[in-house]
């Protein structure tokens, strides 16, 4: 038995245990694990500056950088957001459906943990706490891959981790993290469909395909975001600026951020202006078609590559559209069924475009940046699905797990 | 491009329209048809009178060959439940959440269709009326792959169902049957990620394993049913007896029947003789460990093999287990995560096995028959998932949508 099935068993006996625990046995392990991680301050911030310093070397954007760090502020806000999910309730257990049929059985579904999730993630190393955190509230064991640049980094988060759970005598397996031979032992391990029951690739399209194409378990897809903003003719232009501003500068290197503005050719002329010189004054690069650069030559010819890319940084496309069925068409070409926004004063406008455009999640006159679980209201999310099986959107504690029957008779039978 | 990627692509398209549709134009298209139906009846017969005699020259058992066949009062029902589906409320466009958050965003939670939803499934023909009907009423197209043995059948309903569409303006790809170039096109489909949205294997293992292995795309294995009771100590030995012989009895060859009777020792003696006299006066076999056949000779000694198989046939297995835990550990190893029973009349003891068994549905003092989505309640049903992610359970209308998120703002910015 090699090294990776005996970690993916063990992972799947640790579910076995982590689903019988109370709410009251995971949040009192959830708000020591908070305290821990604060004590833990120094190990982790020196394993954080070693992958920062790796990470400067290999010439990683500056965006991506940020994502990285760790910084004591950042830990605080790791060990706020355990405090949060202890808060949270339980969805173990949770009765969504009780009802006495006409002939006497009782039906009731039964909220029940899926078993061992497996996610594979990119760089940021706060989720590692939160996906943990989830999995481990919601009853789950989970092995989790982050990017190699964090690797030391979530090695010292999850030494914090194993090392509560022993004190709470839970077992470690309740978290697995792949270490760094790590292409290897993701390719074994989705090939164990008996021991893990979820996957979630969260990440680039290469990711996703080699995920999708390798395993015989479930997955559901955490794709990039290639969020738009379309600006119709009706729109609040004000809104509209500081809809299409904010949502590529408050965070470029998030999934949620706007990555394109489509605007009506009706009100080009008006708003393209405005749009280019707030970016410029934000510091974003502007790409453009032809008829934005013929409206404001300070943007940069767009090249094919640059719509549906995820620029993760402080670049955006821009591009002029005769009607709304051309931005809807666009958007089904070139966008990722994560978040698109709609700005309008148009009630009709805005419900035919909710309407066609069925993203993950669909907004009108509001940011692509607010399709995220906190924001959403749904206490937390380990991330956004954008496949929709299972679960689209942000998902939170709900979403890790399954719903079961259990029924009541009294001698039944048919 | 081949001929099955064309039909892919032209699923994809009709399910773009048919997630349009309005509720009435589903229902007034589903109530049509159920009329069309009956009067084909005489193709339809004819058709299904040839595979039945080609199934009966390959010896199929007679539960198998009752499962396929067709007469006029079983194809009224086909009817009915075609009408009955049209009764059932639309998922599509509910509104399952509606919050205004403190900033003012109004956040809902909407109804989606799937997509295109593809199903291979075994020998009987309703099957394909079923299948159909519940994804076109969710606003789903389909591809539906019946058993070999049913084809003749399959292709006289799907006639049926195309000339209708027709009939109503609406597009012949809602329903894409595979015809008998089968294993090869099924190979291909499930390469088609871009086109089909959800996979739903039922049936055996090869099947499964065979789909879970060779798909890239998210898959709802509706797995067979090893289907256990577990009669306690406590328990009403009437009740048991009823409930274990109906549960095999009443329809050998489906998925929610017993094929397995688990016996606390301490009733054995008492239970075990009436029991074994019950199976055989309905003509049922019954195969046992030594345990039991030294309570009651009658009973055949059971090889290994009959632990965990699906007889879908007149056969039982019943085995003596020391304490619940034995039963328990035997329905876990056993097991399909499908159906089992409890009969008791101590509600600690049915408590404590329904909370450790956590199958699709556990049951106390009912039939494992009940694992049905008319029987609880769903109205309707297009198979019985046994995997835990998206569905678990017998998956009705809902099980055949996603959420998607719709969001209002006023000029929101983060």
């Amino acid at each position: 038995m090699t090294e990776v099935r005996r970690a993916a068993e063990a992972a799947r006996d640790a579910a076995q245990h982590v689903a019988t625990l109370t709410t009251e046995q995971k949040n009192d392990y959830l708000r020591d694990l908070a305290g821990a991680l604060l004590a833990a301050e120094e190990d982790i911030l020196r394993a954080n500056t070693a992958d920062i310093t790796y990470a400067e070397e290999d010439g990683l954007s500056t965006p991506k950088l940020k994502r990285l760090g760790i910084s004591a502020e950042s830990l605080g806000q790791m060990a706020e957001a355990l405090r949060q999910v202890a808060d949270l309730d339980d969805p173990v257990a949770q009765v969504t459906r009780d009802q006495t049929l006409e002939n006497g059985l009782r039906v009731t579904r039964v909220r029940c943990p899926l078993g061992v999730v497996m996610m594979i993630y990119e760089s940021r190393p706060n989720v590692t706490i939160d996906a943990f955190s989830l999995c481990f509230k919601s009853g789950n064991a989970c092995i989790l891959k982050g990017g190699k640049e964090a690797q030391e980094s979530n090695e010292a988060l999850a030494e914090v981790i194993h090392a509560t759970l022993r004190k709470h005598d839970l077992p470690e397996e309740a978290l697995v993290l792949v270490g760094a031979a790590g292409r290897e032992a993701v390719a074994e391990l989705l090939t164990f469909d008996d021991c893990i029951d979820l996957v979630i690739p969260r990440g680039g399209e290469t990711l996703i395909r080699y995920v999708s194409e390798n395993s015989s378990i479930p997955t559901v897809q955490h794709f990039h975001g290639i969020c738009h903003v379309y600006v119709d003719p009706e729109a609040n232009l004000e809104q509209a600026l500081e809809i299409s501003v904010t949502g590529k500068t408050s965070a470029p290197a998030t999934c949620n951020a706007t990555e394109a503005v489509l605007v009506h050719e009706e009100i080009a002329a008006k708003f393209l202006p405005d749009l280019v010189a707030g970016y410029h004054e934000a510091g974003v690069e502007v790409r453009g078609d032809e008829a934005a650069r013929a409206v404001d030559p300070a943007v940069v010819a767009a090249n094919a590559d640059d719509w549906g890319h995820e620029f993760l940084d402080m670049i955006v496309a821009v591009k002029v559209v005769p009607d709304m069925d051309a931005a809807i068409d666009h958007i089904r070409r070139f966008g990722s069924d994560h978040t698109d926004t709609i700005v309008t004063e148009n009630a009709e406008t805005a419900a035919e475009f909710t309407q066609r455009v069925q993203s993950s999640c669909t907004l009108v006159n509001a940011s692509t940046r607010f399709n995220d679980g906190f924001q959403l209201g749904m206490g937390a999310e380990i991330g956004i699905s954008t496949s929709r099986v299972h679960a689209y959107g942000p998902m939170g504690l709900e979403e890790l797990t399954s719903q079961r029957f259990v029924v009541e008779g009294a001698g039944h039978v048919r």
